[in-house]
This record gives C-alpha cells, sequence and structure tokens, in this order.
C-alpha cells in the first residue's frame, strides 16, 4: 500500500480509479513484489511510456507536415521541433511546480524544479545513502514522473501547432507555446492531476481526453479564431476550397507514429506498473486503446464512403486519432466492445465535425480541433459508462470549466500576440509560402513547383 | 515451474524449446524472481515487445507507400491502416479464441472473447482481490498476450496488402483480410500455437517463418494469382517492365521500422521473462536477429553488384526483411554464425526469387511473396540445423499443411470476390491511378505528374 | 554489490560514476532486490535502450536521405542500412573481442566472439542449470551487452556516412565502414570503455561524447579531406554555393528518431537497472538528455534568427543534434539547469562551426563534423563541471589520444583506398547523380527532375 498511497500524495492523478488497485499491495507474502523492484517498475513505467510520448512529438510534426501544402512545410517542421524544445524548458522552469507544488489553492503556487521527494532522489545521486528510504518511500521516482508530465505538456502544444498552420508567423507562435506550456496548461492541470478543487469534485480523466486534448483543442480554435482563416480558403460565395496536403505517406507515418505514442500515453497513465494489477489494468489500457483507434479508421472509412461516395484517406487517420483522443479519458474500465464503440462514435464525430467547422469558416488545417477538442469532450462524457466512480455532472462542470479558462485565456494571449507584434506574415509572404518568408528556405527544392501554382 | 507450466496451458506456443528453460525456475532460492515480481516481467515483455511489433504495421505501410507509383500511394496507406485496423476487430470479435479456444479438435471452436484466466483478470480489475491468486498463477496477463498475438495477424496481412498492390480494389481487399485475420490465420494458428495436431506432431516454428510469414505469402500469391498482374508490368514478347517505386527513402524507413519491429516479433516469442534464463534467451534473439538482417543486407548488396554490376537499393531492403524472416522460425537456438549464415540465404533467396516470380509473370509489386513466402519456407526449414527438437519432416509436413490450406482457402476467397464484388477497378482507372479512382485524391498533389506518365 | 561489481569486471565502463552508485547495494534489506531480479532488470535496460540506440541508424539515414541532393539519396539510403549491417557483422567478427577481451594491452588482443560470462550464459540455453549461478554473478547478461555496444558502433560509423555523402563510391566507403567499426573504433574503444590506459587514468565519458562521436567525427573529417569537396561546392572566388537538401520533412523525422534513440544512448549507458538508484540515474539521465537538445534547438534558432536574420530549421535540426551530442559525456552528474547551458551551447557551436568549415572548404554535407566532433569535444570538456572524478587534463589528453589516432588511422585507410581502387565517381556521375551511377536508379523517379538542374 505504501506505493499507491505516495503516487496519491505525489502527482495525485487518476484519484478515481486508484481505489480499484489497492488491492494488489494486500497480495499474498509469497508473492509480493519487494519494495525496490516495485519501485523499479514503476519508475520504468514512466521511462519506458515517456519516450514514447515522447515519440508522440514525431508523430505532430509527420501529420502536420504531410497535410500541409508543400510551401509551408519546413514551417511546421520548425514549429514542432520548436515547440517540444520550448515546452520541455517552460515545464521545467515553471509549469511542472505551478502543476504539482502546492495545489491547495486555486492556480497552484511557484516552487523549486521539483518537488516532493526530488531533493531525496538528488541527494542519493549526490552519494548520501541515508535517503534511499525516503526515495523508496515515494514509490518511484520523481525525476521520471517529470519526464512523463513534460512530454505530455508537449503534446498540448502541438495539437495548437496543427490547427493554426500555414497563416501564423514562427515568434509569435513560439510566445503563444511558451505561455501555453509555461502557463496555462499548467494552471487547468493543478485543478484536476495536481489534485486541485477538481479532482476533490471526483472529475475523471485518466489520461487527458479534456486535460490534454480538448485544452490543447480550446487554444487552437481560439487561435484560429484570432488569426483568421487562410487566404483563399473561404470564398466569397461560400465554397470551401480544399487545400489539399502535400505528401499524405508522411501524414499516414504521423498518424501511426501516434497510434504507438498513444500506448505510453494511456499505458504510462495507470502510474504504476509495480504490481500484478497494475501491469494487468496496462495489458487493458492497451487493448482498448488499440480498440478504439481501430474503430475510429473503421467508422471514418465507411461514413466517408457513404456520405462522399469515396473513402477519404485523411477522415481514416483523423478516426484513428478522433478514437484514440475518445478512449484516454477512461482506457481501463470499458470492456473491449465498449471501447469500440467509444472509439467508433470519436471517429465519427471527427467525420461530421470537420465540415462543421468549415461552414463556420474556422479554418483548422489538420482538423486538430475536431479530434482533440470535439472527440476529447465525447471521452470525457462518456467515462461514467464505465467508471461508477465519475458522474455526468462533474464531467460536465471539469470540461466546462478547463475550457473556459483555456480558451478565455488563449484568446487573450492571441489578441496581445495580434495587437502588439501581430501574428499573420503579409499576404505576399502567405501567397508565396511561410517557409520562403520566414525561413528563406524550400522544405523539397526539387519537387514540383507547388508554391507557386497553390 | 508455476510460470513455465502455465504458459505451456495457456497460448502454448513453442513447445518444442520451452523444455530448455525450465531449469530457471530451479534456481537457487535465494535468487528466485518472487512470483508477483515474474508475473510483471511477463506481462512487460508481451506489452514492450507488442508494441515494437505494432509499430512493423507502419513499416509495412511506409514500404509500400515507397515501392509502388505515386498514383497508387494513398490507396496503399489507407489498405495499411485499414488492414491494421480490421486485423484488430477480427481478432477480438473471433480471431484469437478461434485459435486459442479449445484446441483440441481440428479448426477449434469459437468461444469467448478472451480465454483461459482472463475473466480473472477482468475480475481483479474490478476490485475482486480473490482472484489475484488465479492471475498469478497463469504467469502473465492474457489481455498482454491478447494485445501481443494480435500484433501478429496483423503483420499476416499487411504482407498480402503489398503484394497485390496497385490494382486492387479497396473494399473486395478489406473483405478479404477481414476473412484472412478472422478466420484463416487463426485456423492455420490453431494447429501450432494454439496447441493443436502440428504442435503434437513436433513442428517448430519460434516466431513464426510459416505460422505468419509463409501463410501471409500464400495468402498473397494466392491474390496474385486470381487478381492478375498490373497492367503494362509483362510486354506481350516476354519482356518485364520496371515500374519503379515513388520514393526510395520511404521505402528504406519502413525496413528499417519492420527491423526494429523484428526485436520485438521475435524477442516476445520467447513469451516469458521472469528468470534470468528467460531474458538471456531474449538477448540471445536480439543478437542473431540483428546478425540475420545484417547478413541478408550483406548477401544482397555482393549479389546484385555481381549479378547486375550495380548495387540495387530495393534488393538490400528486401535481402534484411529475407534475413528477418528466415531467422524467425528459430531466433534462439543458432549460434551467431549460424545466424549470419541463415540470414545470409534468407537474402540470396529474395534476389535469386524476385526475378523468377516475374519470370512465372507472378506480379508482386515489393517482393512479399520472395520475402515472405520463400524465406519463410528456408528459415523453417533451417531450425533442426540448431535445435535438436525439431525435424525436417515434420517442419516440411507443417510448412505443407499450412500452405496448402491457406492457398486454397485464399484462392477461393479471392475467386469469389472476384466474381461477386469485383477485385479490379477499370482499366482506366488503373491507369490514372487508384488513388483518383478510389479515393479522389492524391497523395502528392504537387510534386510532379507522375500519374500521367507512367 | 555483486552486481555493481561485476559490471565493473565485465565491460568496466564509466569507471569514475560507478562509485556514486554502491548505496544502492546497501539498501535495507527489506527493500533489497533479489538477485535475479536485478540480472532481469539490467538485462532488459540493455535491451530495451539497445533497440532505442538500433533506431538511430534510422534516424541518421533519414536525416541524411533528406539533407542531400534528390540525385544522391538512393546511395544515402543503401550507405546508411549498409553500414548499419556491416557495423554489426564487423563488431560480431572482431570488434567486440578487439575491445573487451584482454584490454591489458594497448590495443587489445583478438579472442572470441563474446567474453567473460558468456560461455555460462550459451551453456545455460543449452541446458546446463549448473551455470546459472554464474550467469547471475555477472549481474546482466553479456549477450545483451553485446547487443547494445554494437549499435553504438553503428552510430560512429553512420556520422561518416552524412559528411562524405555525395561524392563517394558505395563500395569504398563500405570498406572503410568494416575498417572503422572492425579495428579503429574498438581500438579507442578499449582505451576507455574496455578499461585500458585511459579509463586507468580517469577519462570520464558517460555515453560517448568523445568515444563515439568525436571519434566518428574525426574518421569523417579525415574522409572529407582525402576525398576533397563536392563539385560546384566552392567557387573560385571563394563563394560557398548552398547545396540544399531535397527533403526536409524528412531530415526533421532523421532528428526526432535521434533525439528519441539518444534516450537509449545515454540513459542505457548507466548500464545497470537493478537498484533504486540505477533507475532514478536512468530518470536524470532522460530529464538532462531532453532539456540539453532542447536548449541546442531553442539557442539554434534564436542565433540564426539573430545571425541571418531569418531562423533556419536544419541549423535548429542540428542544434538539437549539437545539444545531445554535448550532454553525452556527462548526462547524469549536472543539474538540469546545467544541462540546459551544456546543450545550448553544444547548438551554439554547431551554428558557429559549419560557416566555419565551409570557409575552409571542408565540406561536410549534413554537419556531422560539427555536431559530432566540435559538440563532442565540447561535452566531453564540461564533465568535470558536475563530476568532481573527471579532470580538465585527463579529458584533454583522452579528446587527443583518441582524436589523433582515429584522424591519422582513418586518414592512412583513405588515401590507401582512394590509391587503389578510387574513392570519387567520374564527374559526369557526380553531375547526374550517384544514384543514377553507383546504383541505376532513381530514389524519386516521378517528382521533379532535380537531378538534371542541380
Amino acid at each position: 500500500m505504501r506505493i499507491t498511497t505516495s503516487i496519491l500524495k505525489g502527482a495525485a492523478p487518476k484519484l478515481a480509479l486508484a481505489g480499484a488497485f489497492i488491492v494488489a499491495t494486500t497480495a499474498p507474502a509469497m508473492a509480493e513484489v519487494p519494495g525496490e523492484s516495485a519501485f523499479i517498475f514503476n519508475t520504468l513505467s514512466f521511462l519506458m511510456h515517456g519516450f514514447l510520448v515522447m515519440w508522440m512529438a514525431a508523430g505532430f510534426a509527420m501529420l502536420e507536415a504531410g497535410l500541409v501544402r508543400s510551401k509551408n512545410t519546413a514551417m511546421q517542421c520548425i514549429k514542432n521541433i520548436g515547440l517540444y524544445s520550448t515546452a520541455g524548458i517552460m515545464f521545467y522552469v515553471c509549469g511542472y511546480s505551478l502543476m504539482y507544488t502546492d495545489v491547495s489553492g486555486f492556480i497552484g503556487s511557484l516552487g523549486g524544479i521539483f518537488y516532493g521527494s526530488s531533493e531525496a532522489e538528488l541527494a542519493l545521486l549526490d552519494g548520501d545513502e541515508a535517503q534511499l528510504g525516503a526515495v523508496l518511500d515515494n514509490g518511484y521516482s520523481v525525476l521520471s514522473d517529470w519526464f512523463f508530465q513534460m512530454v505530455f505538456v508537449a503534446a498540448t502544444a502541438s495539437i495548437v501547432s496543427g490547427a493554426v498552420a500555414e497563416r501564423v508567423k514562427l515568434w509569435p507562435f513560439m510566445i503563444f507555446v511558451a505561455i501555453l506550456t509555461g502557463f496555462l496548461y499548467p494552471i487547468t492541470g493543478s485543478w484536476t492531476w495536481g489534485g486541485g478543487w477538481l479532482a476533490e469534485m471526483g472529475f475523471s480523466d485518466f489520461a487527458g481526453s479534456t486535460i490534454v486534448h480538448s485544452v490543447g483543442g480550446w487554444a487552437a480554435l481560439a487561435g484560429c479564431l484570432v488569426i483568421g482563416a487562410r487566404k483563399g480558403k473561404y470564398g466569397p460565395d461560400g465554397k470551401v476550397n480544399p487545400l489539399p496536403g502535400a505528401n499524405l505517406p508522411l501524414a499516414t507515418l504521423g498518424t501511426f507514429i501516434l497510434w504507438l505514442g498513444w500506448f505510453g500515453f494511456n499505458g504510462g497513465s495507470q502510474l504504476a506498473m509495480g504490481s500484478a494489477a497494475d501491469v494487468v489494468s496496462i495489458g487493458m489500457i492497451y487493448v482498448n486503446t488499440n480498440l478504439a483507434a481501430a474503430a475510429g479508421v473503421v467508422v471514418a472509412m465507411i461514413l466517408t464512403q457513404i456520405i462522399y461516395k469515396k473513402v477519404d484517406l485523411t477522415f481514416a487517420l483523423n478516426g484513428a486519432l478522433g478514437g484514440l483522443v475518445a478512449i484516454t479519458a477512461e482506457p481501463l474500465a470499458p470492456s473491449p466492445g465498449l471501447a469500440v464503440i467509444i472509439g467508433g462514435i470519436g471517429g465519427a464525430l471527427v467525420v461530421f465535425a470537420v465540415p462543421l467547422f468549415d461552414k463556420l469558416k474556422i479554418d483548422d488545417v489538420v482538423g486538430a480541433i475536431s479530434v482533440h477538442l470535439i472527440a476529447g469532450i465525447w471521452g470525457t462524457l462518456a467515462v461514467p459508462l464505465s467508471n461508477s466512480g465519475a458522474d455526468f455532472v462533474t464531467q460536465i462542470i471539469g470540461i466546462v470549466a478547463m475550457g473556459a479558462f483555456t480558451f478565455v485565456a488563449s484568446f487573450i494571449v492571441w489578441t496581445i500576440l495580434k495587437a502588439t507584434i501581430g501574428v499573420r506574415p503579409s499576404e505576399e509572404e502567405e501567397t508565396d509560402g511561410l517557409d520562403k518568408g520566414e525561413l528563406g528556405l524550400e522544405a523539397y527544392p526539387e519537387f514540383g513547383r507547388g508554391s507557386q501554382t497553390l
């Protein structure tokens, strides 16, 4: 029980479900995992699942690089590696402290870089053997948890990057990312995974359908509204011009990378692997995560066949992501059959939401808002279907509270950026492509002359 | 011994080799791994190696997307993400049960979704502490095993996808995949890994040179024969027209992904990591797997230099895969030197088989039949070279039985599909490219105009 | 203590730091990891981190394939898969023995394929239960260590591949790789990780800023000098012609792959995961590795904005790599803040070194010498900033000794290759592209006609 308790004391996420697994620690003595072994298993889970989530940064980069036109492709690449880097540094400078240190108040207070038993870990690394007990008492390495939480905040920023592609300048975008990852995400995160008021109310979001994905979606929506649509996307006659992505195999690769990374995203969110019950839970999570994504693909393929008379690859890719986002709020409690349904609905929502946003002239280049915001809300609402510890009212309160804060705060930040340094390149620069204007290079200098024709 | 025994009871694979590792459980008490720790290690092996095999789906997608012409690239992408999704759902709906439940009969019978101790696991996840003993007694999580077995069936379907590329319609292909992954593969799988008659005879195929790869190859061969060659591939004068792939770096990436995934494919097939002997075995498997692939590359490079006076990149890539397929039937017992030889012969077979199939006017777009069927047969025949528990006659019986069933059944399914909904697009659609005809889009809309010139 | 001691006895790397972790083995008995469990954890670390480093081979391949012109892209692909294969086979044939067997002498002597307790492991796999004790006494599986060390030597060869791209013939390059990975790297490696004279002096290079990266850089520099610059790179008037890479998203993907792989490169170099102190160390290493890379990106972005008035994507990518190389010599001891500084300086050095090499007319196609040699030297010099067991003088001796040996030996090998079979293709072949001349194919046969215009 030491381990489970200390996880609750520490990052304190997934409160609603933790009860189910205390069982593991009451196993017969003959089978029990020794404390230090459990510590290693728990920490290994953060590290292994953490590197899978880190890999999602490459997935977002490839997905977005494949779905923009060739004249804006290099910009999408640098924005993605830049945002991942900025997210890590900002989360180190203040984000993690804001999210997890002193979460008794509304926002949390800035504290040390690391919290809890991290001093004990650093002292142990410096050779102070006496700290081993304190380190083990925490149940897992705080350093590994930092790594795992850091890659999550980067995912949030990646969502914004795709939505506002092809018409935002580099540095304003980077500044927004710094604010989002250093302050906005950690503030709403402190309400839930940080142990704040939403956690206390019983809001349940296992791996972040709302805490990561819809928060990213709200920040993206605010960006799209403030920045406006791409030149030529919406005709004066209400016509929606498709501006097709330049490299669909790259987008496919990005989707597969994200799918792989999601086993880390959801599996690692069990936050422990030091008991049989924990590792069985991770197995269940892998199964459900995969089935939800698969259902999202199949539903998107069938729906686009019915609606458009042709299957659409980009919808199939986004269908996978919609299924993944939907199962993220509760990948453990559903039966596999329910996971198929939750993921399938996630995929269907994407198919319907993308044209809806276009009708509203909200120009979301890669469909990120449909995937992460809409399917994220659905997934959060679906939690009570299988998790008796969650209720719809609290889920709605959480969705609305986190959405309202993130949307309003993001809208203000984007507006200030627009009013001061400006967020859009010149019309000419946009026509010529941001790669040339902002970076002075071309992503594919030898392939066709797409940048002049589209 | 509890763990080893229960693995035999459960998925029951790798019977021939299991004996060598019972040693692990008789280790001196001071060193023994506690039961629950061993359970976690075993389950972790399924999860970690499982996500590596899942990643192979991306490898097949990139390999094939790179080796087809640009006008058919998006189709290859959607077929790969679609088949991976379909395989997972079909394996959930009936495949896994068919393969592992009640394997006493010839075909197996449809049972519950999961088998064995899975009820105990689900009850444990629901909070029933009393089930922990039953869960631990199984030695590993059935849920994690399901995940691991599921990604294998998807690999089988991927093999077909590459061979029949560029001239098969989307939905007939998806229907074939559903039948292959839901019924055909599980039936032959029930004979071996399911513990059926071939397992009882002593047929030995550690990670699936035959059970996965040559089965996929036979299904692909049947498809190629029923569907016919691509328009323009074979001239009336016996001339073979090369129709080069549009994106070789993508194909190279796919090969590297497959190589990485193969450590999961072969390493995870040890089916346990809870003892020193098991993890040493996995180490040996990694070493042999890597050396076999490396030898396949080097041999293919040298042979193409000698035969064609120029090294050929696509043969080098397929040489790696040929080496990997060849070592898959027995990656543990050979010495590293023998692994080099087995893999090198695998690579050589690919170099000779590809032109042979072309001579027979069997149009295998990516060389999948040469890689998976031919090198798979070779690898299965090579098992007795190092594994004294295997004999050539039984190996041949297994190869022939599984091949005959899969080829005949696949031929019938393809033929029915051809006679009913049709398997080929119109000649015009094939000329224009399947991306335009079937999906209404282009994979690379801005790069060149390949779809009109080739 | 058994484990720590035996690691020192075996591969004997990271001597300087090992002392700090002996603490782990003095943990209270209630918490201690059982010996066989620790063995599994240690071995698992080699396997898991090893497959991440293997994945770096794909990263180098994609980075280089993206940064060369399309007419030389397929050559870059085959060189990368070929060098990875050759490195593995040569390290098996002689490299590993040379590096780790009998390191008492200057160069080491050729011994058996594997060393130390490997006979015990092979006997255990053959069913000899009596060997279990000897296997466990080593603390980790020698086979898994071989796998881990093998992927490191491949990384060294990859560095050369990028620098000498676009104007070296395939087979001379492959011969150089065989000599580098079979002899040169193992010789200098025997001085340090093999336990030789530099290790005894106290030279400290945790994961190989010098032992892997600057050694690769020196070999690359020798190659660039002997082979000469690409046709048209340097004008007679001192003008440096940019010859931009054909596929920047691919280069971005390669960088992300390398970043992911680096968690294996540095994390696995802890060489143990069987105690709480070890896994906490790995957590610290992940955190520092990520922050150093992130700082390299951000610094490169800011510096290129200031210097060139535009952010440069290729510098941002190389900035990440510069940060990663810099932290590699000591990813454990620095505080996260110091890791940011070390990585940031690594990124800055790349920004300044690339134009410097161009001024010297040393044509390094992908910036590999700047990244791996320059940032590698910096990282090695930075070790004493945080590791009190290291001193500047010894660090400099190590850098100079390994650099001098590798540069001189590489220069001789390249010169002999040039004088005998020749290293450069004909001018016409270089103009037309090496893909056509050496391989008889095109990497992107349908995209543009880059090979004729650049």
